[in-house]
Order: C-alpha cells, then sequence, then structure tokens
C-alpha cells in the first residue's frame, strides 16, 4: 500500500492546500493531512478547529484521513506508515526553505521520501497568511477558500476585533 | 487623470523610496504616498512623526500629496480614485512578495493596476530596516536618508537608548 | 499625452502578451508596439508576419499601434515620443534580465523609464517559445495564443514539417 | 499499478540521474526512464547510445525499463500509462523551467501529475553538461558517472577531439 | 599580515561553520571569529555559552581566535585590523541579504572588504535554527554539529522543556 | 605568498571586471588575469586582443598578470600556483551557476578555493555581451568599459558592419 503524508499547520486550509491534496489522494492508497502541533509556535485557529476545517473540506475524498502529530517529520511519517512525504512548492523561497528540509529530513531518515507538486498557478500566490491578513481588512476570500473555512475567518475576526 | 497611489510602511522614507517617487511624479498627474496604518505591527517611528518625514521630503514635488490609510491597499487606491499602484522592486525576494500581493490584488480588484519600478542600482540594497540598525550601531546614514530623516534617526536612537 | 512603447520580438504574439497590452492601454493615452529587428536573430515567423499577427491581435484596442524599430531601446521610446517603457515580468529569471536592462537603459538615457507589469498567475507560464515547442510536437495551443496565431503556426509547422 | 516516466535527454546519465531513479523505483510499480527524442537539438551520443548507457545503468533495478519517445511529454506519459511524471530538481533555475513545463502540461492534459523530487545535496551541482565539459578539457569524472559513462565519454572525446 | 574576520550570531556554531572556518584559515595568516552582540535579539545559548562552544570547536586551528564585538560589522573589522570580512553563502535567500550586506558595508566603510565562500554541498542545507529544531525535537544532531555542541544542546533543551 | 586567479573569457574586460581585479589585487601579494581558452566558443575579439586590452586595463596594478589557459579552471589554479580561485557575483543567475562550478571544483581539487567578491552595485547589470548588444546598436558605451576598450569595440563593430 503507498501512503503518503501531507504536514502542515494549516491556519487555515485553502484552495491552494485542497489542490494539492486532491492530486495526491488521486496518485496515493491513502494519505494523512498531519497538522504538526508546534507549541513555540501561536495559531489563529486552535488546533481543534484547524482539524474541523480540514474535516469538512475533505470530506468527499474517501481515502485521505486528518491527524495532528508532535516531533520531527520524518518520525511522523513512520507513525503514519508512509513512504513519501507530499509538499507544495509555490514559488523561489518556497524551493530553498523545502530543499532544506528534504535534505535535513534524508539525513534524520533516509528512508522517508519528499515528493513536491507545483501548486497551480490560480493558487500560487495563495498562503494561509495572506488569507488572514485579506480577511483581517474585511476584504473577499471566497475565491481563496472553501466556504465554511470563509464563515470561520468571518466570526474569528469579528471575535477578534471585539476585544482589541 | 492619471493617479498613482504609492503605499508602504515608509519607516523611516529613504533615499530609495524617493527615487521611486520622484520617477513616478514625472509620468503620473498626481501620486498619492500612503502610509498604511496596521495596528497589528509595531513601528519604529508614529504614525504623524513617518508622514512629517515624508512631506518634508516631498516638499519640492507639487503632484505629490501624502496620506494614511487602513485597510486593504486596493480599497486604498479606490478611495484616493487611482488607477495604478506603484511598487519598488529590488531583488528576487522583493519580487516574489510582490507577485503575491499583485496577484490577490488582482482577484480582490481587477481594476486597479500594479506597475513596479526597479530601484535604481545605488539604492539596490536599501531598506528601511536596514537605515535603522545602520543608526543603532551609530554608523553613518547620510547618504542613505535625506538629512532630516537623519535627524530624526538620531534624536529617537539616543532617546531609546537613554531608556534601554 | 503619456505614451508607452512596449517592445519585444513577438514570435509569435501570445495571450500573454496580449494580457499586459490591454492592461496598459487602458492606462496611457498611447502605446506602440514595437517590434525590435535584430539581423543576429533568426526567427520562427518574419517581421511582416509577426506585425500582421499583432495587428489582428489588437484590432479591438483603439489606442494602440503596432511599429518595427532597429536600434538601442532607449532610442526606441525617443524616436515614438515615449515617457515609459513597459515589459511583463513572470518569473525569476524575467527579473534578472529586466532589472540588468533597466539598469543599462537608465545608463543610456535617463529620460526614459521601465514600468514592469506581473504577467497574470494564467499565463506566467508562458512564452513564445513554449508555445512553438507545443506546437511542434502537434500539441493544442488555442489557450495559449489567439486563433490566427494558432492557425499561423500550424500553417507554418507543417510547411517546415514538409522540408525537414 | 502506480506508474512513472521519468522523461530527459541524458548525454550522458549521471550519478544524480540514477539517485533519482533509484528513490523513485522504491515508491513506484513501474519506471519507464524515457529519452526525448528532439530532431531540432544535437546530443553528444547517439539515441542508442544513450539508451545502452541508461540500460547499463539500471540493470539492478527490476521494475526500471528505458525506451524513447518523439512528441510531447504528456503523450509519453499517456503513451506508457502513467499517471505521474517524475522531476529532479537541483536550483531556483531548474525550478523556474520546470515550473512553467508543469503549468503547461497541466494546460495540456490534465489528468498527468508532475512529482518534483530534490537532487541529493552531493549530486546537486551535477548536469550532463558538466560532465562532458570536465571529460573534455581531461579532468577525472569518476565520482559524477558510473565506470561505463566514463569509458564511454572517454572514448568518444579522444575521437572527438582526433577530428578537431 | 592577512587578517581576517568570521563574524556571527553561532547560535550555536554547526559543522557547516567549521567548514567555512578551517578553509578560510588555510588561506589567511589570521581570522578572528568574531560573536556579534545584538541587545536586540534573543538567542538560544549565552554569549559566554556561544563563545565556549566556538573555542572547543577550533581548538586544533592555531591561527584562529574566538571574540565578541558590539556595533557595525565594518568597525568590527576595523578593531581587529582586518582587511576582509568572511561570509558563507548557502542559498539564494542567503546571497540577496550578502549582497545587501556587502553594498551597505561598501558605502559605510570602503575599505574592508568581503569575500564569501559557498558552504559545501553537504552543508548547504544546514542554519544554527534548523539544528535547535531538530534538537527541540528530539532528532539526532551528530552529522550537524560537533560533539559537544551535541551535548550542549541536549542539556539545554531538556533544562528548557522542564520548565515550560 | 598569497597568488589569486580571476579566470574568465573577457571579451572584452569591462569596467565591472576592473573593480573586481582592484579589489583582488589589494588583498593577494599576487593576482593572474587568466583568459581561458575555449576552442568550442567564438569569440568576438580574439585572444590576443583580448590580453591586449587587459594589459592596458591594468597597466598601473603592479600586482597583476595577464596570462591564457586551457583546461580546467583547478589545473590552472595549479598551474599559477594559486591558493585561491576569484569570481564576481552579480545576481541570482551567476550564483546558482557558480554554486555549481564551485562544488564541481572542489569534487576534482579539493586544494583550491574559490572566493566570492559581489559586484558593486553601479556595475551589477554589467555584462561584456551587453557591452556588445550596446555597441553594436551605436550606444554609448564609455561609462562601462575603459577608453581603449571603447576605442576596439568601435572600430571592430563598423569592420564587421562592413562585411554584413
Amino acid at each position: 500500500m503507498r501512503i503518503a503524508i501531507y504536514p502542515g499547520s494549516f491556519d487555515p486550509i485553502t484552495n491552494g492546500h485542497l489542490d494539492i491534496l486532491e492530486r495526491t489522494a488521486a496518485i496515493f492508497d491513502k494519505v494523512y493531512v498531519v497538522l504538526l502541533e508546534n507549541p513555540q509556535k501561536k495559531t489563529f485557529f486552535s488546533l481543534d478547529e484547524r482539524m474541523d476545517l480540514i474535516r469538512t473540506s475533505v470530506a468527499g475524498l474517501s481515502n485521505v484521513e486528518v491527524a495532528s502529530f508532535e516531533g520531527l517529520v520524518v518520525n511522523c511519517a513512520k507513525h503514519f506508515g508512509a513512504q513519501v512525504l507530499i509538499r507544495g512548492l509555490r514559488a523561489v523561497t518556497d524551493f530553498e526553505y523545502e530543499l532544506q528540509m528534504a535534505a535535513i529530513n534524508k539525513t534524520l531518515d533516509n528512508e522517508v521520501e519528499t515528493f513536491f507538486l507545483m501548486t497551480n498557478a490560480e493558487f500560487s500566490f495563495l498562503s494561509s497568511s495572506l488569507v488572514k491578513e485579506v480577511a483581517y481588512f474585511g476584504g473577499e476570500v471566497k475565491k481563496l477558500v472553501p466556504a465554511h473555512v470563509k464563515a470561520a475567518l468571518t466570526a474569528k475576526m469579528s471575535e477578534r476585533r471585539a476585544t482589541e
């Protein structure tokens, strides 16, 4: 069985992430979307909120499962029995960081392979940070994230603004 | 009437920004230098200080006006009746970020056009952050910023150092 | 009057070029699409063919004119009375080359300004060379170039193949 | 069955190519190394020579087959029943070119997926052109290509030099 | 006498830094590894700890001395009587930042020259931040840093975890 | 004695090359500017012409000598007793190519070290090819090359044009 993990912080999941996921799910028997927990980093949505947003987004993909993990990404792959790590590439700065991570992961565990997919042109500018920035200033995000993510963003942003 | 906005945080304005501004002012009927307010980001100079530093710098350019705006840059363009957004490009990392922003702005509002100018070679290394770093360690900034900005930097730095 | 030139070899013109042209034509009073003649470089289409393909493509843009020029691009701008040179940016490698050209043009003539537009995401991969490569191997180019350019490519390719 | 193609000109195959191939063969059921024939491009080794050099190199990989193809890479994938196209990434310039090709291939055929692998750090500088340049000037290539490729290079180079 | 400084934050020193140091020490009469103190930046190891870790690492290099400095890097070079500033380059993002710094240093003091060395391929992915991230999640760092640095990392990490 | 080589094709030498040379000559005891002969590549100026143009350019630098070499650059360093290879870096595309060359040279001969200098901002756009292109179209090159190189370019260009 070919198993892949697609790790990230997904704060929140975007249409760009979903595009990578759908394309990966068409090739592998099983894909785990894994939320990497990092106690050192603050997120906008909580771990549970982010997992729920992903779950709703991938409801139509029967071989995709949502999970979370704290630790090195190579140990995460081992934990889920995955041979392959999936990463999306949008731009040169992504590329350099990912090249570093793939190299260090190779040093840490030679058996896990990283496969990269290029984000489709229409999503190449998209990141979770940009989505949050647009939402913060009241911009329209409906082309950038699924409808339920837009709703969650709007709700959370008005909550935040209320307490600022 | 051809109207352009030149948005940024200008903390503080540098000779590189002024070069872009002068070249833009020669082409458009009216240019608004717009300080984008972002309550989430701390700045070295206050909004009023930054506006004053810009105003003194552009005193000789009759079709340039200084303003501030809180919100999305595309709404800022609309607000000032501008068809064009001006951005300076110095390096590849700028380029990637700006490409992302231009794409997302296109998605948010298809009527505002982003025009890029390459920063002249002699200013290609210059950024507000570098200017502050040099000033912090007592380096000479007279080739990097106008004289009144240098004076403001020196004054503020000694203030800061006094309270450290 | 604000006049811009949009120089290139346009061998042939693509949907990416047309996108830049339309966006430029909306901002300037007059735009000259200028075919730069370079006797040292071989082209697939002849100068006349390339001019005809552009003319048909821009028929709907009343303030756009097609021309040709042999010489330095800054002299070309002077010749057409243009204050601005328009260039499209697709990728980092474009960026570096264009940065060089903008710098050398500035050295040669300080009065001509280069404005860059980012190619829209959907055309960011598109170049005349890629179009010719796809057409050479019988691939479908209808999303990449206007219909009359596709027809010209197909005709010329079969001509070429017949004599190989 | 998961089938991948690994297309290229392999003029000649290097240790960098072999590293990508071995890692791909561990994940897919079948991998076709496909020599893309391009009548417009001159090669150092003939098509037959290049296929022989690859065959000897992959003798130990039972699920790898060597083939050739003339045409678009997406048609090549179809021809071999492959869902996936494998490409190695070494550097930023590779990245940009590959991003373009992945985008155009997506436009030509939405069903073929491109997966990228980062070339291992020790081979990141390696290309067929560099190997030929080193061999041309009598440099040692034993760390760069398999022994039988080194022998073929040496033989062909002395042949060439004899006729210069 | 040819004197070089190799400035940085070394938080902690890695095998990549040591590779640069050894190669520099073979060319210059004297090399100062200089810890740049920046009160604005928090570090993982204290200044004294970082200096000790470097001292142990360079024990075998007789013409290398460890020092610290607060101020501009060009003044640091002057202070140690150095004609040359040594910097390692790993990737494009390094390159752009270093290009900026070299330019600004040239503006501040035209007599200090910056020489760059490319980090060897096997260390091209390595940075102090990555080392700390790997150590944080309990990954193996023995190929990334000298043994005594590994020991210090492990000790400090368990200290940190105890107080989280 | 610290000896460096500065290899290249110098077709022709530009103010950018001279800037690198002067800065290198201030640090090393002896610098050899080495014209790498490559029978596979056509040049605009002959080997003798290029050597003469360099000799006149470096007449004021007493520790700089002009030479030529056919073969690998690492053997060239050995031949001249040099410990160091000097290369100028202008842009990201340079960087990637040079990174590859430094890595392959390290593989071929571990004892020769490559040092890079960043080309000063005012020359960052300058290359021998651009100089020839400007001269070809009758542009002014006096800020780009020394006076005697300008004269040689003009003479050779009119010769060429006469026989076209």
